[in-house]
């Protein structure tokens, strides 16, 4: 695999050059998409070399059967697949009857690009058939961020050497596979086909979730531009719908074809409207028109670029790098339905299963909040609130009573899809996040009412997960958590894992408190969910039991908090000490060594510390990060983000910047050897936060007030970037020398920079 | 499911009456075998109901795909299945043209009988056809022992009410499946059919592994106990070949077809000889005939039963139950062969994969090293040498070095091929088997040559890994072993388990041992040894430094040895107080549940005090036994039968039977209703040791004197068993109020009876 051929460009991510070793990582690293629907950069016409076709609509998903050893008791029913969806964007190109396929050609002048500004991507390429014909071919596709049923094409072919005919026959093929079936089932069944004049339609609903779609098309055509009318002939297969159009091009002329594509699926529309529906899209898109199409594309991007933009000078790959992160976290969502959600890897590939882990509370929603209305947290937090009931069923099937919640570790509909017992059932920290997420919006966006409304109800099926969970033990006199897996999936059924036992203890002291302040201050609310969970005091004594009980491992000899009961039982190494010949050790190790060794595979202790650094001193924190950090490996793309922030925090710059350049072009320079799989889309708002929170130094206390410690690595000339706080718009900027705050709303901002108070007036930039 | 349906008797295994809810667990409980190969009780003739069709040989395996959810690192490559094998056994019958089959006529007088004493299979009924044919069927079928690639069909229809045709289709089928394929993949090619006059035969070969077998067929005809010969009509089809034949019966005739079937595989024969081999095997079985082939089955097994059988007076289904599990055993191997092993399910179903568990050593080697010559014991010793290799190549891939040997947990031809990691990476107690194997073997046969030739090279792998899979703590300042599994699997990934860490310490100790015995008196082995291990005297050392420092979990306040490390966190909650609605937890609990439970599946602790009782005193496995078997929820059929034989040992004859019942008829009461999938083979000889070495407290301390301490439960008249110690074949009879020892051979006895020595002469009875 050819790594680092992107070419640096502060806003597009291009490639140059024909490799065909290079096509399944450009395809996902070109992908577009819209927050509703998206698709890997395959080309439009035939390819017959190695590709990886996906095209993905959110929340459409299959239940696949799960692969495991031995079946046991409480094993999530099936593994969700966010499903390929049928292909709109093929269009079949024969010149002179001979097929357009690029592994076949000579080709040259190659270029992909994909303009993250405005949200398109093109190609363009010379190729010579084998008889001679000599072609330039240039695209251009977007997905309508607007119109967010919508894609368009423009595909242009430029005869250089010959007269003759073109061929375009643009389909809809709903026969397509997953490459991540686990038994190479067929996930789709075709249900209609309807044929129109340049127009046409498939509907097929996946099989055992019947989600029903229509992916519908519509064509037009030019020839140097000018419009033109061509007659067209249909073919009509089991479960695809192809028409042809023959142009005729003169030496020198150029012919075009316009392809508009639409899903529309059960989720917006009823089944019988679905056909209909997708027809309209598509002629709608046409009658706006491509040039049109595409302007409004990038406005809406520009609108999005206003809040989410980081300016980095003086580093033009660390500017394409973070502008990437940034790109493809709102192509994956863009928070306008709380039934969706951010995938691992979005709308890029189909590895994981699932759409929402954990990610999406401790590392998406502090990008959404800074960068977008909170109305868009909101809905990430709403997606949870109406799992609620399914993570109620699922902790009651693992054997808990009385309303406690256990959120699943991987799910599409709240229900648990993922596979592996050491993780659904011990890797329950994830239920801390869930709260902690609620936390975090309320204290950044002050929106409590979001709390009685919401929140409390989720809060109190938490609690009582983490009440049943624990017990007591007559040894330690405490009550502890037995058989977890902590963030650190390198450990396996531990015990007392610190992180877990903090955010049970915490999870349980922020539900009471909140409890009584929506008691005293929301009493119809209060009444409500009084009500709906069967809450009693007394019940809300025994948790406080086992919150005030709490154990947390601790060595007085090393001074810190254990990672979980028996860490010191093992050989403690520093990772700098391991044989490069042995990185990463999770592909160099069997996985019973790794299970036993002390390496860390992503932030644990810290990432307790990460979360509620403010209760901890900065002494202990920087004691806690010598002895855990010299430990971790980073063999997660969410583990360097939290180090950075860390780092950074405690005036370690230069082990900032390094954890910062693992995370910042992790896909982009492909250090996992993975990227043909898809790009780690939920890691990429740690980068986002390692810039805005550990560079940055951006906090929000429990006082309320937005805090700046503002750090510049030595290697940049400067960054800006732009946070969205309760509506008010603040631009903050950092050079070597200067550090400034520009505030762009209306009213005055009161800021704690490096420690002390400043008033940023409306409209106004303060020099620090 | 029908329960309870076997009708009790003293030598057989008997069913009345046709109930189409029984075939498949009856095509279980009367399945047939010779150690080679075996089978299922499926019917000869058609059978259009349920049913579960199997026919196995031994040594012939296919590489299943695994399932597992993510692959890691170091998981097996493979799942290997016990092949479902060509079918040699099917006749189709039409009477009048419509075909025989018990799901679509009026069936009555059903009788099926397995005979334990002689080692064959009937099967007596009438049936009306729908047209109104009755006829009368007999059957018997057997597997030969004395031939043990060939086995034999007796089928007689008489036709009670009616004058016409009978036609006999027997034939060969290489088109099987195997219930238990991971992916629904076919494992045979067929190669080959070839034609003959009254006999036929197909190649085929199973894929990937490439075994070839022929399997052959013979068939001759009778009316009315006359041979008559019947012109013969071929059918070839792709994967199957069928002849017909044509009888004409008067009402009140009897036409019978013989059918003699043979397996030979490229285990034993070159791939080109196969055909010819079968084709000879069954004609040499024809010559021989029937009767006289059935009357040296019942030889055979008059002389397997005369070392192996046990006598209960007083409880028919207690005498009934303890016959088919010596007989099962039996069935399952019979020690000829090196190359095979003892698989879970024996030749009975599919389940679980492999052949071969740490069961051999620690259940099935007393039984047959007690029962038969020692050379069959020896044998399955040398399976474990032979894989030796295999064993180091195993560990190597987990990352051990320097020759040091991890056996695998499930096993075909000594690589690992189980699926899950919690059990092939940790449950690594079974690496102590093999070595307790080899010093139960030379304790109990004096034959200590093996060790140098064999052994000693086993014992230096194991110790080596034992001794670089510890690791020193330096918080305990003692080693450790972390992240294991101990025979308890309700527990995974425990730190310390008592188990575990007592055999390690034990193996390195007795390797250490044997190495200087043989250095003193086996110098020409010692130098091979040498030369071929690299052994070196710092490396004993080293070993000897862990053995010593070896830690062990204990709790002062408890005053026992804990399971594991973190063992008193749990709640410990009797298995008495648990809810009846909650029992099995296996089926009620989810897996985390379990896990975290202080639930025992079978015994752990006390298994390495059953394995190394002399060194534990009695009050302190009174002790042991009243804090753990109260915990135990003896859901692994080979736990009861530990829990029987220590209770007995510490004069708790109530508790020894209330176990011994558990083990006894678990498959011909089908305790856990799954008897349909197969039997139980392994835990078999767990209830011949329960018997032996719990009622009848037989022992061979490291003194080497055989001694027993016998006791008889309230419920029965008397027992007895036959041992052969030695060479020497000695008989023990306990009843209520007598106890005593003959002694069948030349030479006087030494033994140790309640404690107290006895000697019993040659030839001669003694009364204790």
């Amino acid at each position: 695999m050819n790594k680092n051929y992107i070419i640096a460009n502060e806003w597009s991510v291009i490639e140059e050059g024909f490799d065909v070793d290079n096509v399944k990582a450009s395809e996902s690293l070109f992908s577009i998409g819209n927050g509703s629907m998206g698709q890997r950069a395959n080309f439009e016409e035939d390819y017959s070399g190695k590709t990886f076709q996906g095209s993905y609509i959110g929340g459409i998903y299959y239940p696949d059967k799960t692969r495991v050893g031995w079946w046991k008791n409480g094993y999530p029913e099936y593994f969700a697949k966010v499903l390929n969806a049928p292909n709109w964007i093929g269009i079949h190109i024969q010149i002179n009857q001979t097929s357009l396929d690029l592994n076949s050609c000579k080709v040259s002048n190659f270029r992909r690009e994909l303009n993250m500004k405005e949200g398109w991507l093109s190609r363009s390429f010379n190729a010579i058939l084998p008889a001679g014909e000599n072609i330039q071919v240039t695209t251009k596709r977007f997905i309508s961020v607007k119109y967010d049923e919508v894609g368009a094409i423009e595909y242009s072919v430029k005869a250089l050497n010959f007269s003759g005919e073109i061929i375009f026959s643009p389909y809809l093929d709903a026969g397509i596979v997953n490459e991540d079936s686990n038994y190479d089932e067929h996930f789709w069944e075709t249900l209609k086909i309807v044929e129109g004049q340049n127009n046409g339609s498939i509907l097929a609903k996946t099989l055992k979730t019947e989600f029903y779609v229509a992916t519908a098309m519509q064509v037009s055509f030019a020839i140097n531009n000018t419009k033109v009318e061509v007659s067209q002939t249909n073919l009509v297969e089991e479960k695809k719908l192809t028409y042809s159009y023959n142009l005729k091009v003169n030496k020198g002329e150029t012919a075009t074809i316009y392809k508009f594509g639409s899903y529309v699926s059960s989720l917006n529309y009823k089944n019988e409207e679905l056909l209909a529906v997708g027809i309209k899209n598509v002629q709608m898109a046409k009658e706006i028109g491509f040039e049109a199409l595409l302007q409004s594309q990038v406005n809406a991007w520009k609108e999005i670029w206003k809040t989410a933009d980081i300016i980095i000078e003086g580093d033009i790959k660390a500017q394409q790098g973070i502008r990437f992160n940034i790109f493809q976290l709102n192509q994956t969502y863009l928070g306008t339905d709380a039934r969706l959600n951010i995938g691992p890897k979005g709308f890029t590939g189909e590895k994981y299963g699932g759409s929402t882990y954990w990610d999406t509370e401790a590392y998406c929603i502090p990008f959404y909040m800074a960068t977008k209305d909170a109305s868009v947290a909101k809905n990430l937090l709403l997606y949870r609130y109406n799992h609620l009931e399914k993570a109620i069923e699922n902790a009651s099937k693992l054997g808990f009573k009385n309303g406690a919640a256990l959120y699943p570790m991987v799910t599409m509909n709240g229900e648990e899809c993922h596979n592996e017992w050491e993780i659904t059932f011990e890797e329950i920290h994830r239920n801390g996040a869930m709260i902690y997420g609620i936390y975090n919006y309320v204290n950044f966006t002050q929106d409590f009412e979001y709390v009685p409304k919401y929140g409390l109800e989720v809060m109190i099926g938490v609690a009582r997960f983490w009440h049943q969970r624990a017990n007591f033990s007559e040894l330690k006199r405490k009550y502890v958590i037995l058989g977890v897996t902590g963030p650190n999936e390198y450990e396996n059924n531990v015990n007392n894992n610190f992180y877990t036992n903090y955010l049970a203890k915490w999870c349980i002291e922020y539900a009471v408190e909140s409890i009584h302040k929506v008691k005293s201050e929301y009493k119809n609310d209060y009444k409500r969910i009084l009500d709906k969970t069967n809450l009693t005091v007394q019940e809300i004594s025994e948790w406080l039991k086992v919150a005030d009980g709490m154990y947390f491992p601790f060595s007085e000899e090393k001074n810190v908090y254990l990672q979980q009961d028996s860490f010191l039982d093992k050989e403690l190494i520093p990772v700098a000490n391991l044989l490069k010949s042995e990185r990463p050790i999770n592909q160099k190790w069997s996985w019973d060594r790794i299970l036993r060794s002390c390496y860390i595979k992503q932030a644990d202790v810290l990432q307790g510390m990460f979360l509620f650094e403010n209760r901890f001193g900065k002494e202990e924190l920087e004691r806690h990060f010598d002895f855990y950090e010299p430990l971790t490996v980073h063999e997660s793309s969410l583990s360097p983000c939290v180090h950075s922030i860390l780092a950074a925090s405690i005036d370690r710059m230069p082990k900032a910047y390094e954890q910062y350049l693992r995370t910042a072009r992790l896909d982009l320079d492909d250090y996992n050897h993975e990227v043909h799989e898809g790009c780690h889309i939920t890691s990429m708002a740690g980068t986002w936060m390692a810039v805005v929170q550990g560079f940055g130094g951006m906090r929000v206390w429990e006082d309320g007030i937005l805090s700046f410690n503002p750090q510049i690595p030595a290697e940049w000339k400067s960054y800006s970037f732009t946070i969205n706080f309760r509506g008010t718009i603040i631009k903050v900027y950092k050079s070597q020398t200067d550090c400034k705050f520009l505030n762009e709303s209306g009213k005055e901002l009161k800021l704690i920079v490096n420690n002390k108070p400043i008033t940023v007036p409306s409209n106004q930039l303060v020099e620090v």
